[in-house]
């Protein structure tokens, strides 16, 4: 009488799961993994041993180490780990170096960059085996940084985009699909290009937007009278620089298309606000709150507090 | 050996406090008024019935009616209340011609509106003794709207923008602020023009902002992928169509002035981006990242989550 509404995986795990970067999202794949019941080792690596102290003692990882080299170096030859690149996206091409550097002839790679295009030709590049690179973008975050607030449930329920090449070879498609989905993640695949396209539309522009936004209100002199509701739309200007800056440099392109869309967009709606009639204003308003609640339905990302004025 | 950090008010606190409008705004003044120990009449006008009852049940008013000019009529002669309108903008003007076609003689008269230079210009206009009005704009909000969510603490520690004009009268003047003070508000001053600029800079145009972002993940065909990150960044565009076309038809200038400044900063972050160094950006975003946290600082509205990526 009991049926599963979802199928079991049935995809072998990898013997060893690498973690290259141990905070918020490297530190939940470890505890997601965990929670799944994951048998296998779950290595841990970061500069700072600090940070894998704290990684550790919350159970992300079972083994850590400092230097990515000297464990490959020290593993099975017959071992077939995944190595999931959870940096900042600025040191991704140092990693690729290393591992394309180790004699190790299994690695299957991962990554869970929010652009695609730069790590994907990178891995091409860079790597003798570039097929056992499938590029992931993990959609989940949250507010607090490092692993001390990692957590098994980060990634359930949220999208993950997958980049995979046209050589990409099955296995490694098989145990990158199968991390994600038992992290309990929804999986899409897209190219690396129309993925970093939609990721600026939804993520990059909208930090770029509160960005100026800032500057805006620092001209005008008005930060005095800001509250809560500025506080809310300029959070992500708060954001980390360099890893923003890595971002907005691996997405050059994709950024500037979409924040010169944005400069017509904004252009129109200073027409209809400057001369537009009351009937031109609502209905412009309308459609966009109506996209918007449509979306947000869809999506189960609805919350009480949509749409407040102040 | 006791002493109160805070000077009593000492100004007569009127008769009567008429809240036209018992939203979560005169709701909450309604509250806030009990809360602070005031002993006179505090009238709710409303609508519908439904909104006043809730008003009355959650104690947010002592007595409710639908008709402000029946309200008015019925009040002594020699009383002196306080009329709050706390309505949408779109409906000050007419509330203006009733209360100018009261023949009560000591009425002194407020608003909520987030817009100041037309309810101004209004008063002007309409009012037979311009004088006893004085606009307001308390800085607060919450995410959830109606009397139901009224609260009594709403205001307390909060901006509040008054904007008087010259010949405005020193009893109105010390009414208005015995208000706002009594509910705990921190009292700023402004020219109407000023304070429609500076909120077009921290409120009109972050709306602004958040609409043309939907439009633009829309036709992007992104909002597949967009997560939490994206709904907090546009939570204000799924706000009161009506209520927006208001605001932004109330201050159309100051707004259009900030979404033309706002598209020549974001073709500045456009280039940069596009062309610039690493430094460049890196500069710019650090810059945007102090001056913010100053200001977050300096208001007391930090937060655990400022800066979340995804």
């Amino acid at each position: 009488m009991n049926q599963n509404a979802s199928q079991p995986e049935t995809a072998p795990a990898p013997e060893a799961v690498i973690i290259v970067g141990v905070g918020l999202l490297g530190g939940s794949i470890g505890l997601g993994l965990r929670a799944a019941g994951y048998a296998g080792r779950r290595i841990g690596i970061a500069r700072t041993q600090a940070t894998l102290d704290t990684a550790r003692q919350r159970g992300c990882v079972d083994e850590t180490a400092t230097d990515l080299a000297d464990v490959l170096r020290r593993m099975d030859e017959r071992a077939a780990p995944l190595v999931v690149l959870a940096t900042p996206l600025g040191r991704f091409a140092d990693l690729l170096a290393t591992l394309a550097a180790d004699s190790h002839g299994n690695l299957v790679v991962t990554d869970v960059g929010s652009t695609k295009a730069r790590v994907c030709q990178d891995a091409r590049r860079l790597l003798p085996r570039p097929g056992w690179f499938v590029g992931s973008h993990p959609m989940a975050g949250s507010e607090k940084q490092g692993p001390a607030h990692a957590a098994a449930d980060l990634f359930r329920g949220r999208p993950c985009i997958l980049t995979p090449a046209d050589d990409a070879q099955p296995r490694a498609m098989e145990v990158v699909t199968w991390l994600w989905r038992t992290l309990g993640m929804r999986l899409l695949t897209m190219e690396p290009a129309e993925h970093d396209r939609q990721v600026a539309a939804i993520s990059h522009l909208p930090h770029a937007a509160a960005v100026a936004l800032v500057q805006l209100a620092v001209e005008t002199g008005a930060l005095e009278v800001a509250s809560t509701g500025f506080r809310d739309t300029t959070r992500i200007a708060a954001g980390d620089v360099q890893v923003w800056a890595d971002i907005f440099e691996c997405n050059r392109e994709a950024v500037a298309d979409a924040l010169g869309r944005y400069g017509e967009l904004l252009d129109h709606l200073r027409a209809v606000v400057a001369h537009g009639s009351r009937e031109d204003l609502v209905s412009l308003l309308g459609d966009v709150r109506t996209a918007r609640s449509d979306w947000a339905r869809q999506a189960g990302l609805q919350t009480e507090g949509d749409g407040a004025t102040e």
